[in-house]
């Protein structure tokens, strides 16, 4: 079984998966994209997956072609659905047992496609399946948060170039949701109860100049603080707690603005490498207030020792001018970016 | 001037620095290292870099060749010593001027050496460096961290080849070095003032399964729970706050314990990227526990989303064999590290 390790000094945890170390590429950056003919994505290779938990289908059988959509778990998986979650405290060793899951949910039966150039319909469709697989990791009661993302590129960690994204599920809080969730819970006691998120789009929408674009349900903007150059958010307008629980139509609302932002970041800034993931209230979490969204973080520069060693970012590119880019105002030159 | 804005939730922070979209290969993963011809680094090149800070001579005039260590201020510099730190608050939106320093300290004239073969005497003069810029960086009443690191390789972030190390001055405790001191905080008010970090070292010492390599004064172990392949730390024995009273006998016992480090990394491991960067007290903190140590985070996996958004890593070689591997008795193989 896996085991998860917490940090001597802090709330840092780590996955120790041997597994993980078995898969493709697991310590080699791989220099070609993996081919159609081993790639166990595509159509009419669905006996190299571990058998289907989800799938779109317009017929044919389970595990067959014949589908748009298809979850599985991944073959080399951080964690798996086994076990309790015990854990073990001796002085400043803390760890818990390896227990959740992990899978994927492979974007479309074609090698080549991109989320950002598939039809709303199927963009939607993967939504759905984010939305479906949430729910039925949620619902176990070992789980405490579930992770939906999506690594597009090498240099993203993508091992397989086939459009898909990942579903991990973890027994713990993580670091980085605690964080938001103590800010938010910070803001509201100043604040007579208000939700940072809903003030920070209040106040981005009137000034705009961070703004990338919007529709009725949501909005896509370069954060004050955008930590890569063309880090972009999209957060529901009304406020909301959950990812879990939107709509059929906002579902619409942001296959549409997702699809808008990783094409503009395609035709600009020449198809980056780039990760995307939810951030979302922790499961079974009835307290606190929390406004779900979505980081899209590009990897156009290299995070380096400066980074690693103290949680400081340095970003060459203002959000201001990433969002001038990003709507056609300024032109993108990777020699000076905010030449204007 | 640059801006140094925080997130909306998070205590994160990020500069935000035109100079450095200006750096060669600021946006692209340079595929060729810089050829010799061309390197600001080597000697008699003096002139393609700002004059210099510090320099360790043999003879010759400032600026120019006859040194074997020299310290200059980046020419594409993150920050600069310049102005004063005024904050700036409205709502959410938070930020301070960008006040500080950026400098890299060349560890060699020679273009092609690596830190791992220098004599130790030259890696003692770049350790000797190091303490030289902190002492001068610190005495700024406008720093609050200094943080010295190195980036080694294309893929940890080193622009140049040649070799050399960086130190970043900021005007902000950075986040990384807050949560390491509440645990350390925590665990004294626990334990009746003992310090976290000598608990780790005696009881890492006793069980000796993560110890790599010790010596009189310094123990290089791999943490308990390290978010990277092979990520060791080098920790003092004896319980010292700050890097920066390094004495003279221990810079020698530290010389060796890292160039020990390095160069089994470089042998056994292929000559990873890496990175590594000193922890150490924040500048006139008279407050509070600490112990200093220095973390060597080689590149061998990636990160990617998951990561990314929710701080919680997934390591797919457990730490024990790690150190086994490092220590020569199981071999390392990329495919299956953890066979024993």
């Amino acid at each position: 079984m896996p085991e998860i390790r917490k940090d001597y000094a802090t709330p840092t945890w780590v996955v120790f998966s041997a597994a993980r170390s078995q898969r493709p590429g697991a310590f080699r950056n791989p220099k070609d994209a993996t081919p159609k003919e081993t790639c166990p994505f595509c159509e009419g290779h669905e006996a190299m997956t571990p058998p289907e938990v989800l799938a779109y289908r317009d017929g044919g059988k389970p595990n067959g072609p014949g589908w748009s959509i298809r979850c599985v778990p991944n073959k080399f998986p951080a964690l798996e659905r086994v076990g309790d979650v015990r854990e073990h405290r001796d002085g400043p060793f803390v760890s818990v047992d390896g227990v959740g899951a992990h899978e994927i949910i492979v974007e479309s039966p074609e090698h080549g496609e991109h989320l950002a150039t598939l039809d709303d319909r199927r963009v939607e469709q993967v939504l759905q399946a984010y939305r479906e697989r949430y729910h039925d990791l949620a619902a176990d009661r070992r789980v405490r948060y579930v992770q939906i993302f999506k690594n597009h590129g090498e240099r993203a960690g993508a091992s397989f170039s086939h459009p898909h994204s990942q579903i991990i599920a973890i027994p713990i809080v993580p670091l980085r949701i605690l964080e938001e969730f103590e800010g938010v819970r910070a803001h509201a006691v100043d604040r007579d109860g208000e939700c940072l998120f809903c003030e920070i789009l209040r106040r981005e929408l009137s000034v705009g100049r961070r703004v990338v674009a919007e529709n009725g349900a949501f909005v896509a903007l370069e954060p004050f603080a955008a930590r890569f150059p063309f880090e972009t958010w999209i957060l529901p307008k009304v406020h909301a707690r959950a990812f879990e629980t939107l709509s059929d139509p906002d579902r619409g609302a942001l296959a549409r603005i997702l699809k808008d932002i990783l094409g503009r970041m395609a035709r600009m800034l020449d198809d980056p490498s780039f990760n995307y993931y939810i951030h979302t209230a922790p499961v079974r979490e009835p307290e606190g207030t929390y406004h779900w969204h979505l980081e899209i973080t590009p990897y156009l520069t290299e995070i380096a020792g400066f980074e690693r060693g103290t949680g400081f970012y340095i970003n060459p590119v203002v959000p201001e001018d990433a969002a001038a880019i990003l709507k056609g105002e300024i032109r993108w030159s990777a020699a000076r970016p905010s030449a204007t």
